[in-house]
């Protein structure tokens, strides 16, 4: 793990229940990637507000940035916010900005309780704007809070990564090989070993109709001299244990 | 939450760089609710013994089962069975009937280190059989070991699955509506007062292109008759505000 680290939080008892498919720690995952921050750990969690205090205040002490998604809508299960309030210790009220915002967007200025609660927020947070539906999210201490539907939290997320501190990105080699990873296993924990800065991911796959498989095996490391000598001794490995390179 | 409970532990590099998309959370999310055992927390972490060590043993306590993906192969990256060999302070050895398992699988029972590293977990553990690729996961007290790889993922979890213990199963249904989630905020949140043992969720959907939208109220509850007071409540209430049922 790197200076510059990252926690995700996704709140919704839809993706515990397996009703919704989660594909906002995947997005954010490769986001954070390209821009050189370490995603640290990912935590689905329920719409509990004292289990959202808990997870919040443990990855804002733990990592450079903490993104929580989901749990920011109008309805009775929508704690994110609160939550957050509660758990910074801050008053929960009206964001004046945010319910301009709101009122700009929908006709008339039509603004019923629910659309007022989604400019309910804890006190003095930073707005991130919503290009899609409006309603803002928010930013308090390394805390950004994030809706959870997968096109609008993209559009908000790409604007608020841009502006975070990074780390030297990684340069990434992924080999696939139809060598199977029992065979490589041992030499490729001694390049691992020799290679300190470099980190080495095997991946089996399979194609279970066609009977046969492989390992794809991912470098990676912020250090390109390093990484390519690596890739020489793998390529050697693959080569002398009687092996064929699918694809780099 | 109800008495038979979930914590799942996905373990992987890969997940948390973005380079694979989880789909066993999805997988295991589904086949529990159907099962009748409440899905809690989800935790994607990093291949690192210290906190696999302290995530297993926080979810040991905390929840009825505990499941683990990943991590069980044949090389260095695969550090979960010597994790929980620490976690519970056993000794991590080879166990002979694992061994035999895959012996048998291999042709001319060839094993190498790789291969042998597979039948290495703590002591005193259960075998969970793998019918795909042989090499088994393990059960140690009420955490379950299994690999990463979906297919064989899957075909080992729905075998474990059932013999656990479950809750009554919960009764679900879907309406979906044409209404924003802002204006049946506030009779929602008043029918889910009313209505304590059911639970009552709402995701909005949006159709960009079309621009369109409206929400899923998903209501749940394993009290039968109390379900169907709550959905003629709902059913109601979006006829009173305008809006159209769009299936159910």
């Amino acid at each position: 793990m790197r200076k510059i680290t990252a926690g995700l939080i996704i709140i919704g008892d839809e993706i515990l229940s397996g009703r919704t498919l989660d594909s906002n720690s995947n997005f954010i995952a490769k986001t954070l990637i390209n821009y050189g921050i370490d995603l640290g750990e990912i935590r689905i969690i329920s719409d509990n507000s004292s289990i959202i205090i808990k997870t919040v205040l443990k990855f804002h002490k733990k990592f450079t940035y903490v993104f929580t998604t989901g749990g920011i809508g109008p309805t009775h299960d929508d704690i994110t916010s609160l939550s957050i309030a509660k758990a910074f210790k801050r008053e929960y009220l009206i964001n004046n900005n945010a319910l301009k915002i709101l009122k700009d967007y929908y006709p008339n200025k039509e603004i019923n309780e629910g659309r007022k609660k989604m400019a309910k927020m804890p006190k003095g947070v930073k707005l991130i704007l919503n290009p899609i539906t409006a309603a803002p999210g928010f930013q308090l201490k390394n805390v950004f809070v994030l809706p959870g539907v997968p096109k609008i939290m993209q559009s908000m997320f790409i604007e608020v990564v841009k502006k975070l501190n990074k780390n030297k990105p990684k340069k990434i080699i992924t080999i696939k090989t139809n060598l199977y990873e029992s065979i490589m296993a041992k030499t490729l924990s001694i390049i691992q070993n020799k290679y300190k800065s470099c980190s080495i991911g095997s991946y089996p796959f399979f194609n279970f109709e066609k009977k046969s498989g492989g390992v794809n095996i991912v470098i990676s490391s912020s250090d390109k001299k390093k990484l390519s000598l690596v890739f020489k001794e793998i390529t050697k490995m693959i080569s002398l244990l009687g092996g064929k390179i699918l694809k780099v």
